[in-house]
Protein backbone atom coordinates (compact mmCIF):
# COMPACT_ATOMS: atom_id res chain seq x y z
CA UNK A 1 0.00 0.00 0.00
CA UNK A 2 1.06 3.61 -0.98
CA UNK A 3 -0.81 5.54 1.20
CA UNK A 4 -3.53 5.46 3.88
CA UNK A 5 -6.17 7.95 4.68
CA UNK A 6 -7.71 8.07 7.62
CA UNK A 7 -11.20 10.15 7.64
CA UNK A 8 -13.40 11.82 9.70
CA UNK A 9 -16.99 11.86 8.17
CA UNK A 10 -19.17 12.86 10.62
CA UNK A 11 -21.63 11.65 12.91
CA UNK A 12 -23.40 10.27 10.23
CA UNK A 13 -25.41 13.04 7.98
CA UNK A 14 -23.63 12.38 4.52
CA UNK A 15 -24.06 16.22 4.37
CA UNK A 16 -21.57 16.37 7.65
CA UNK A 17 -18.41 15.35 5.82
CA UNK A 18 -16.00 17.76 4.39
CA UNK A 19 -15.10 18.80 1.20
CA UNK A 20 -11.68 17.65 2.19
CA UNK A 21 -12.85 14.39 3.14
CA UNK A 22 -14.85 13.79 -0.20
CA UNK A 23 -11.55 14.92 -2.42
CA UNK A 24 -9.57 11.91 0.30
CA UNK A 25 -12.82 9.33 -0.96
CA UNK A 26 -11.86 10.07 -4.17
CA UNK A 27 -8.48 9.08 -3.73
CA UNK A 28 -9.14 5.96 -2.31
CA UNK A 29 -8.73 2.67 -4.08
CA UNK A 30 -10.22 0.33 -1.35
CA UNK A 31 -12.04 0.96 1.93
CA UNK A 32 -11.35 -0.80 5.10
CA UNK A 33 -14.01 -1.46 7.10
CA UNK A 34 -14.17 -3.01 10.59
CA UNK A 35 -17.06 -5.31 10.59
CA UNK A 36 -18.86 -5.43 14.42
CA UNK A 37 -21.32 -7.80 13.93
CA UNK A 38 -25.12 -7.73 12.37
CA UNK A 39 -26.72 -5.64 15.27
CA UNK A 40 -24.96 -2.22 14.02
CA UNK A 41 -26.14 -2.53 10.06
CA UNK A 42 -27.23 0.25 10.46
CA UNK A 43 -23.83 1.96 10.49
CA UNK A 44 -22.71 0.03 7.73
CA UNK A 45 -25.79 1.65 6.00
CA UNK A 46 -24.89 4.86 6.60
CA UNK A 47 -21.32 4.35 5.54
CA UNK A 48 -22.23 2.97 2.46
CA UNK A 49 -24.72 5.57 2.03
CA UNK A 50 -21.71 8.18 2.34
CA UNK A 51 -19.74 6.37 -0.29
CA UNK A 52 -22.32 6.12 -3.10
CA UNK A 53 -23.15 9.76 -2.27
CA UNK A 54 -19.73 11.07 -2.77
CA UNK A 55 -17.38 8.55 -4.40
CA UNK A 56 -17.84 8.89 -8.34
CA UNK A 57 -15.20 6.14 -9.71
CA UNK A 58 -14.77 2.82 -9.02
CA UNK A 59 -13.52 1.56 -4.93
CA UNK A 60 -13.29 -1.75 -3.50
CA UNK A 61 -14.61 -2.48 -0.06
CA UNK A 62 -12.26 -4.68 2.10
CA UNK A 63 -14.12 -5.73 6.06
CA UNK A 64 -12.08 -6.81 8.72
CA UNK A 65 -13.59 -8.31 11.26
CA UNK A 66 -12.81 -7.29 14.48
CA UNK A 67 -10.64 -9.65 17.28
CA UNK A 68 -13.19 -10.38 19.51
CA UNK A 69 -12.66 -8.67 22.92
CA UNK A 70 -13.80 -8.92 26.81
CA UNK A 71 -16.47 -6.30 26.91
CA UNK A 72 -15.90 -6.43 31.40
CA UNK A 73 -12.42 -6.53 32.47
CA UNK A 74 -10.80 -6.27 35.16
CA UNK A 75 -7.62 -4.97 34.09
CA UNK A 76 -9.07 -2.87 31.48
CA UNK A 77 -6.28 -1.10 30.13
CA UNK A 78 -4.05 -4.47 29.66
CA UNK A 79 -7.13 -5.88 27.65
CA UNK A 80 -7.42 -2.99 25.68
CA UNK A 81 -4.01 -2.88 24.67
CA UNK A 82 -3.88 -6.45 24.12
CA UNK A 83 -7.22 -6.59 21.43
CA UNK A 84 -5.26 -3.27 19.58
CA UNK A 85 -2.25 -5.45 19.12
CA UNK A 86 -4.66 -8.57 17.69
CA UNK A 87 -6.12 -5.92 15.59
CA UNK A 88 -2.91 -4.17 14.03
CA UNK A 89 -2.10 -7.81 13.00
CA UNK A 90 -5.30 -8.40 10.70
CA UNK A 91 -4.90 -5.07 9.12
CA UNK A 92 -0.99 -5.46 8.76
CA UNK A 93 -1.58 -8.38 6.30
CA UNK A 94 -5.11 -6.49 4.59
CA UNK A 95 -3.15 -3.44 3.71
CA UNK A 96 -0.14 -5.85 2.87
CA UNK A 97 -2.44 -7.03 -0.04
CA UNK A 98 -3.32 -3.57 -1.35
CA UNK A 99 -1.34 -1.72 -3.70
CA UNK A 100 -2.73 1.42 -4.56
CA UNK A 101 -3.97 4.08 -1.73
CA UNK A 102 -6.31 2.75 1.05
CA UNK A 103 -9.02 4.69 3.50
CA UNK A 104 -10.74 3.75 6.40
CA UNK A 105 -13.64 5.98 7.39
CA UNK A 106 -13.98 6.78 10.88
CA UNK A 107 -17.25 8.32 12.52
CA UNK A 108 -16.73 11.55 13.87
CA UNK A 109 -12.83 12.92 14.41
CA UNK A 110 -10.21 10.67 14.53
CA UNK A 111 -8.82 12.24 17.17
CA UNK A 112 -11.50 11.80 19.42
CA UNK A 113 -12.19 8.72 21.21
CA UNK A 114 -11.19 6.47 18.10
CA UNK A 115 -8.57 3.75 18.01
CA UNK A 116 -7.40 3.80 14.42
CA UNK A 117 -4.54 5.71 14.77
CA UNK A 118 -3.67 3.80 17.66
CA UNK A 119 -3.87 0.73 15.01
CA UNK A 120 -2.29 2.24 12.34
CA UNK A 121 0.87 3.58 14.34
CA UNK A 122 1.15 -0.49 15.76
CA UNK A 123 1.33 -1.41 12.32
CA UNK A 124 3.86 0.70 11.26
CA UNK A 125 6.02 0.01 14.56
CA UNK A 126 5.95 -3.67 13.72
CA UNK A 127 7.81 -3.10 10.99
CA UNK A 128 6.43 -5.44 8.35
CA UNK A 129 5.05 -2.68 5.71
CA UNK A 130 5.63 0.72 5.33
CA UNK A 131 3.16 3.67 4.01
CA UNK A 132 2.22 7.36 3.61
CA UNK A 133 -0.58 8.15 6.04
CA UNK A 134 -2.81 11.53 5.96
CA UNK A 135 -5.81 11.90 8.87
CA UNK A 136 -8.55 14.57 7.43
CA UNK A 137 -10.46 15.76 10.73
CA UNK A 138 -14.32 15.57 10.91
CA UNK A 139 -17.34 16.51 12.78
CA UNK A 140 -17.81 14.48 15.85
CA UNK A 141 -21.54 13.80 17.33
CA UNK A 142 -20.04 16.39 20.37
CA UNK A 143 -20.33 19.00 18.35
CA UNK A 144 -23.60 17.49 16.34
CA UNK A 145 -24.87 17.51 20.17
CA UNK A 146 -23.62 21.06 20.84
CA UNK A 147 -25.35 21.99 17.48
CA UNK A 148 -28.68 20.54 17.49
CA UNK A 149 -28.95 21.72 20.90
CA UNK A 150 -27.92 25.36 20.13
CA UNK A 151 -25.51 25.48 22.90
CA UNK A 152 -22.03 26.26 23.59
CA UNK A 153 -19.94 23.30 24.96
CA UNK A 154 -17.88 26.28 27.50
CA UNK A 155 -19.39 28.64 29.86
CA UNK A 156 -17.63 32.03 29.79
CA UNK A 157 -14.14 31.51 31.14
CA UNK A 158 -14.33 27.95 31.82
CA UNK A 159 -12.78 25.14 30.54
CA UNK A 160 -14.23 22.09 28.42
CA UNK A 161 -14.18 18.39 29.99
CA UNK A 162 -14.60 15.25 27.45
CA UNK A 163 -14.88 12.30 29.05
CA UNK A 164 -16.32 8.60 29.45
CA UNK A 165 -19.13 7.03 31.70
CA UNK A 166 -16.55 4.74 33.25
CA UNK A 167 -14.54 7.91 34.46
CA UNK A 168 -17.47 9.84 35.44
CA UNK A 169 -19.02 6.85 37.42
CA UNK A 170 -15.30 7.65 38.92
CA UNK A 171 -16.79 11.10 39.90
CA UNK A 172 -15.39 14.63 38.28
CA UNK A 173 -12.33 16.03 39.03
CA UNK A 174 -12.42 18.91 41.90
CA UNK A 175 -13.55 22.26 39.93
CA UNK A 176 -14.96 20.70 36.64
CA UNK A 177 -19.05 21.14 36.92
CA UNK A 178 -19.31 20.70 33.31
CA UNK A 179 -18.86 18.13 31.34
CA UNK A 180 -19.62 16.06 27.94
CA UNK A 181 -19.93 12.42 28.35
CA UNK A 182 -18.79 9.52 25.57
CA UNK A 183 -19.08 6.04 25.46
CA UNK A 184 -21.71 5.57 28.51
CA UNK A 185 -23.58 2.64 28.56
CA UNK A 186 -24.69 2.70 31.89
CA UNK A 187 -27.06 6.31 32.07
CA UNK A 188 -24.10 6.96 34.69
CA UNK A 189 -25.10 10.93 34.48
CA UNK A 190 -28.66 8.60 36.93
CA UNK A 191 -25.36 9.00 39.52
CA UNK A 192 -24.17 12.68 39.19
CA UNK A 193 -25.83 14.67 42.15
CA UNK A 194 -27.73 17.58 43.03
CA UNK A 195 -30.80 19.21 42.08
CA UNK A 196 -29.28 22.01 39.83
CA UNK A 197 -28.06 19.76 37.36
CA UNK A 198 -28.75 20.20 33.62
CA UNK A 199 -28.46 18.26 31.02
CA UNK A 200 -28.29 17.76 27.28
CA UNK A 201 -28.64 14.16 25.24
CA UNK A 202 -28.61 13.54 22.12
CA UNK A 203 -29.13 9.75 20.62
CA UNK A 204 -28.41 8.41 16.51
CA UNK A 205 -26.99 12.42 16.49
CA UNK A 206 -26.70 13.07 12.86
CA UNK A 207 -28.51 10.38 11.52
CA UNK A 208 -32.61 9.93 10.56
CA UNK A 209 -32.97 8.61 14.04
CA UNK A 210 -31.54 11.18 16.02
CA UNK A 211 -33.74 12.10 19.29
CA UNK A 212 -32.77 15.17 21.91
CA UNK A 213 -33.79 15.39 25.97
CA UNK A 214 -32.95 18.39 27.37
CA UNK A 215 -33.72 20.34 30.99
CA UNK A 216 -33.39 19.61 34.49
CA UNK A 217 -31.45 16.76 35.24
CA UNK A 218 -33.97 15.28 38.04
CA UNK A 219 -36.65 16.30 35.91
CA UNK A 220 -35.71 14.45 32.57
CA UNK A 221 -32.95 11.31 34.05
CA UNK A 222 -35.94 8.88 34.22
CA UNK A 223 -36.95 9.67 30.77
CA UNK A 224 -33.74 9.85 29.15
CA UNK A 225 -33.61 6.22 30.37
CA UNK A 226 -36.73 4.55 29.50
CA UNK A 227 -36.34 6.29 25.62
CA UNK A 228 -32.56 5.16 25.43
CA UNK A 229 -33.84 1.50 26.26
CA UNK A 230 -37.01 1.52 24.29
CA UNK A 231 -34.69 3.04 21.39
CA UNK A 232 -31.70 0.42 21.74
CA UNK A 233 -33.89 -2.81 21.79
CA UNK A 234 -35.68 -0.94 18.42
CA UNK A 235 -32.58 -0.72 16.61
CA UNK A 236 -30.57 -3.39 18.29
CA UNK A 237 -27.85 -0.85 19.18
CA UNK A 238 -27.25 3.25 20.04
CA UNK A 239 -25.03 5.47 20.24
CA UNK A 240 -25.54 8.47 22.71
CA UNK A 241 -23.90 11.68 23.69
CA UNK A 242 -24.66 14.19 26.32
CA UNK A 243 -23.31 17.22 28.39
CA UNK A 244 -23.93 17.37 32.15
CA UNK A 245 -23.67 21.31 33.75
CA UNK A 246 -24.09 21.85 37.31
CA UNK B 1 -35.68 38.32 9.27
CA UNK B 2 -37.40 35.46 8.67
CA UNK B 3 -34.15 32.84 10.00
CA UNK B 4 -30.55 32.60 11.14
CA UNK B 5 -28.21 30.33 10.23
CA UNK B 6 -24.80 30.14 12.42
CA UNK B 7 -22.46 28.01 10.34
CA UNK B 8 -19.33 26.70 11.43
CA UNK B 9 -16.72 26.45 8.64
CA UNK B 10 -13.51 24.91 9.93
CA UNK B 11 -10.38 26.72 10.42
CA UNK B 12 -9.46 28.32 7.70
CA UNK B 13 -9.39 25.78 4.95
CA UNK B 14 -12.08 26.05 2.05
CA UNK B 15 -11.90 22.06 2.07
CA UNK B 16 -12.42 22.03 5.71
CA UNK B 17 -16.29 23.18 5.14
CA UNK B 18 -19.03 20.66 5.35
CA UNK B 19 -21.61 19.53 2.50
CA UNK B 20 -23.85 20.65 5.38
CA UNK B 21 -22.22 23.90 5.58
CA UNK B 22 -22.32 24.35 2.01
CA UNK B 23 -26.13 24.20 1.70
CA UNK B 24 -26.63 26.47 4.16
CA UNK B 25 -24.62 29.30 2.77
CA UNK B 26 -26.40 29.06 -0.88
CA UNK B 27 -29.75 29.70 1.49
CA UNK B 28 -28.26 32.44 2.81
CA UNK B 29 -29.41 36.45 1.56
CA UNK B 30 -27.09 37.80 4.03
CA UNK B 31 -23.93 37.38 5.68
CA UNK B 32 -22.99 39.11 8.66
CA UNK B 33 -19.37 39.61 9.36
CA UNK B 34 -17.76 40.75 12.51
CA UNK B 35 -14.69 43.35 11.72
CA UNK B 36 -12.19 43.24 14.24
CA UNK B 37 -9.94 45.47 12.36
CA UNK B 38 -7.46 45.75 9.96
CA UNK B 39 -4.64 43.47 11.68
CA UNK B 40 -6.99 40.64 11.01
CA UNK B 41 -7.31 41.55 7.25
CA UNK B 42 -6.21 37.67 6.48
CA UNK B 43 -9.37 36.26 7.97
CA UNK B 44 -11.32 38.04 6.34
CA UNK B 45 -9.56 37.38 2.94
CA UNK B 46 -10.04 33.42 3.92
CA UNK B 47 -13.70 33.93 4.73
CA UNK B 48 -13.87 36.37 1.29
CA UNK B 49 -12.58 32.73 -0.23
CA UNK B 50 -15.06 30.44 1.00
CA UNK B 51 -18.15 32.24 0.11
CA UNK B 52 -16.28 32.98 -3.51
CA UNK B 53 -16.23 29.13 -3.64
CA UNK B 54 -19.02 28.19 -2.57
CA UNK B 55 -22.18 30.22 -2.64
CA UNK B 56 -23.02 30.51 -6.20
CA UNK B 57 -25.91 32.74 -6.16
CA UNK B 58 -26.24 36.34 -5.18
CA UNK B 59 -25.75 37.26 -1.47
CA UNK B 60 -24.87 40.74 0.44
CA UNK B 61 -22.00 41.25 3.31
CA UNK B 62 -22.84 43.16 6.03
CA UNK B 63 -20.11 43.98 8.40
CA UNK B 64 -20.56 44.34 12.34
CA UNK B 65 -17.94 46.76 13.94
CA UNK B 66 -16.89 44.97 17.37
CA UNK B 67 -17.38 47.50 20.52
CA UNK B 68 -14.07 48.04 22.25
CA UNK B 69 -13.44 45.60 24.69
CA UNK B 70 -11.24 45.97 27.83
CA UNK B 71 -8.56 43.20 27.24
CA UNK B 72 -7.13 43.31 30.52
CA UNK B 73 -10.48 43.62 32.62
CA UNK B 74 -9.79 42.93 36.70
CA UNK B 75 -14.02 41.78 36.52
CA UNK B 76 -13.34 39.37 34.04
CA UNK B 77 -16.84 37.77 33.49
CA UNK B 78 -18.55 40.97 34.36
CA UNK B 79 -16.34 42.88 31.54
CA UNK B 80 -17.31 39.81 28.76
CA UNK B 81 -20.58 40.57 30.03
CA UNK B 82 -21.32 44.40 29.69
CA UNK B 83 -19.21 43.76 25.76
CA UNK B 84 -21.85 40.89 24.95
CA UNK B 85 -24.55 42.91 25.60
CA UNK B 86 -23.56 46.13 23.48
CA UNK B 87 -22.69 43.48 20.55
CA UNK B 88 -26.47 41.93 20.97
CA UNK B 89 -28.00 46.02 20.67
CA UNK B 90 -25.72 46.33 17.19
CA UNK B 91 -26.47 42.94 16.31
CA UNK B 92 -30.56 43.31 16.89
CA UNK B 93 -30.74 46.55 14.87
CA UNK B 94 -29.00 44.91 11.51
CA UNK B 95 -31.56 41.77 11.71
CA UNK B 96 -34.18 43.94 12.11
CA UNK B 97 -33.21 45.41 8.77
CA UNK B 98 -32.97 41.72 7.35
CA UNK B 99 -36.04 40.66 5.80
CA UNK B 100 -35.03 36.93 4.43
CA UNK B 101 -32.09 34.48 5.64
CA UNK B 102 -29.33 35.44 7.10
CA UNK B 103 -26.11 33.90 7.97
CA UNK B 104 -22.84 33.83 10.48
CA UNK B 105 -19.81 32.46 9.55
CA UNK B 106 -17.96 31.13 12.89
CA UNK B 107 -14.15 29.42 12.38
CA UNK B 108 -14.03 26.36 13.71
CA UNK B 109 -17.64 25.50 15.59
CA UNK B 110 -19.95 27.50 17.43
CA UNK B 111 -19.92 25.24 19.91
CA UNK B 112 -16.37 26.15 21.39
CA UNK B 113 -15.20 28.99 22.57
CA UNK B 114 -17.10 31.30 20.80
CA UNK B 115 -19.68 33.64 21.71
CA UNK B 116 -22.08 33.83 18.62
CA UNK B 117 -24.78 31.86 19.96
CA UNK B 118 -24.63 33.86 23.24
CA UNK B 119 -25.13 37.34 21.49
CA UNK B 120 -28.36 35.30 19.39
CA UNK B 121 -29.62 34.06 22.54
CA UNK B 122 -29.19 37.96 24.09
CA UNK B 123 -30.81 39.33 20.60
CA UNK B 124 -33.66 37.24 21.54
CA UNK B 125 -34.50 37.81 24.91
CA UNK B 126 -34.44 41.49 24.41
CA UNK B 127 -37.49 40.48 22.57
CA UNK B 128 -37.33 43.26 19.43
CA UNK B 129 -37.26 40.98 17.27
CA UNK B 130 -38.06 37.19 16.72
CA UNK B 131 -36.57 34.35 14.07
CA UNK B 132 -35.69 30.73 13.47
CA UNK B 133 -32.13 29.66 14.14
CA UNK B 134 -29.94 26.64 13.45
CA UNK B 135 -26.75 25.89 13.94
CA UNK B 136 -24.46 24.25 11.42
CA UNK B 137 -21.21 22.43 12.85
CA UNK B 138 -17.61 22.72 11.53
CA UNK B 139 -14.16 21.48 12.40
CA UNK B 140 -12.18 23.13 14.97
CA UNK B 141 -8.69 23.67 15.14
CA UNK B 142 -8.33 21.58 18.00
CA UNK B 143 -9.04 18.98 15.42
CA UNK B 144 -6.84 20.19 13.03
CA UNK B 145 -4.14 20.12 15.27
CA UNK B 146 -4.80 16.41 16.44
CA UNK B 147 -5.16 15.93 12.19
CA UNK B 148 -1.90 17.24 11.47
CA UNK B 149 0.14 15.33 14.12
CA UNK B 150 -1.64 12.30 13.57
CA UNK B 151 -2.20 12.11 17.38
CA UNK B 152 -5.42 11.11 19.51
CA UNK B 153 -6.56 13.56 22.03
CA UNK B 154 -7.52 11.42 24.66
CA UNK B 155 -4.82 8.74 25.61
CA UNK B 156 -6.40 5.12 26.41
CA UNK B 157 -9.29 5.32 28.88
CA UNK B 158 -8.44 9.28 29.87
CA UNK B 159 -10.46 12.96 29.73
CA UNK B 160 -10.00 14.94 27.13
CA UNK B 161 -9.69 18.68 28.67
CA UNK B 162 -9.89 21.69 26.67
CA UNK B 163 -8.99 25.01 28.35
CA UNK B 164 -7.57 28.37 28.02
CA UNK B 165 -4.45 29.66 28.70
CA UNK B 166 -5.94 31.80 31.41
CA UNK B 167 -7.03 28.64 33.04
CA UNK B 168 -3.84 27.04 32.56
CA UNK B 169 -1.69 29.70 34.51
CA UNK B 170 -3.94 28.72 37.41
CA UNK B 171 -3.00 25.01 37.46
CA UNK B 172 -5.01 21.78 35.91
CA UNK B 173 -7.47 20.78 37.83
CA UNK B 174 -6.01 17.45 39.86
CA UNK B 175 -5.77 14.34 38.16
CA UNK B 176 -5.70 16.16 34.48
CA UNK B 177 -2.27 15.20 32.58
CA UNK B 178 -3.68 16.04 29.42
CA UNK B 179 -4.58 19.02 28.09
CA UNK B 180 -5.75 20.89 24.85
CA UNK B 181 -4.66 25.05 25.36
CA UNK B 182 -6.60 27.88 23.08
CA UNK B 183 -6.70 31.50 22.90
CA UNK B 184 -3.31 31.47 24.63
CA UNK B 185 -1.96 35.51 24.56
CA UNK B 186 1.24 34.55 26.90
CA UNK B 187 2.89 31.08 26.06
CA UNK B 188 1.93 30.09 29.10
CA UNK B 189 2.53 26.15 28.35
CA UNK B 190 6.10 27.34 29.64
CA UNK B 191 4.59 27.58 32.89
CA UNK B 192 3.84 23.83 32.85
CA UNK B 193 6.45 21.89 34.88
CA UNK B 194 8.00 18.76 34.75
CA UNK B 195 10.46 17.03 32.49
CA UNK B 196 8.21 14.51 30.65
CA UNK B 197 5.80 16.38 29.31
CA UNK B 198 5.13 16.59 25.51
CA UNK B 199 3.58 19.29 23.63
CA UNK B 200 2.24 19.08 19.86
CA UNK B 201 1.68 22.64 18.74
CA UNK B 202 0.11 24.71 15.74
CA UNK B 203 -0.42 28.06 14.14
CA UNK B 204 -2.96 29.03 11.50
CA UNK B 205 -4.23 25.65 11.44
CA UNK B 206 -6.00 25.07 8.13
CA UNK B 207 -4.58 27.74 6.05
CA UNK B 208 -1.43 27.98 4.07
CA UNK B 209 0.49 29.56 6.68
CA UNK B 210 0.05 26.85 9.24
CA UNK B 211 3.06 25.85 11.34
CA UNK B 212 3.43 22.74 13.67
CA UNK B 213 5.67 21.64 16.42
CA UNK B 214 6.21 18.69 18.75
CA UNK B 215 8.36 17.58 20.92
CA UNK B 216 9.69 17.36 24.49
CA UNK B 217 8.41 20.36 26.01
CA UNK B 218 11.57 21.57 28.05
CA UNK B 219 13.79 20.77 24.28
CA UNK B 220 11.01 22.51 21.74
CA UNK B 221 9.64 25.73 24.09
CA UNK B 222 11.98 28.13 23.77
CA UNK B 223 12.13 27.53 19.83
CA UNK B 224 7.90 27.77 20.05
CA UNK B 225 8.33 31.18 21.70
CA UNK B 226 10.88 32.27 19.41
CA UNK B 227 8.81 31.31 16.42
CA UNK B 228 5.24 32.57 17.47
CA UNK B 229 6.71 35.97 18.13
CA UNK B 230 8.20 35.67 14.69
CA UNK B 231 4.85 34.55 12.86
CA UNK B 232 3.33 37.51 15.14
CA UNK B 233 5.00 40.20 13.97
CA UNK B 234 4.69 38.75 10.20
CA UNK B 235 1.35 38.57 9.76
CA UNK B 236 0.62 40.88 12.69
CA UNK B 237 -1.61 38.51 14.88
CA UNK B 238 -1.41 34.98 15.44
CA UNK B 239 -4.09 32.27 16.41
CA UNK B 240 -2.46 28.73 18.22
CA UNK B 241 -3.33 25.81 20.20
CA UNK B 242 -1.28 22.94 21.42
CA UNK B 243 -1.92 19.72 23.69
CA UNK B 244 0.84 19.37 26.23
CA UNK B 245 0.49 16.13 27.67
CA UNK B 246 2.61 14.52 31.06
Amino acid sequence: MRELLVIGVGAGDPDQVTIQAVKAMNRADTFFVIGKGSEKQDLVDLRTGILEEHVTGEYRVVEITDPPRDRTPSDYEGVVDDWHDRRASIFEEEFAAEAGVGAILVWGDPSLYDSTLRIVERVLARGNVTFDYTVIPGVTSVQSLAAQHRIVLNRIGESIHITTGRKLAEGLPDGIDNAVVMLDAHCTFTEVAGDDVEIWWGAYLGTPDEVLIAGNLREVEDDIVRVRAELREKHGWIMDTYLVRR
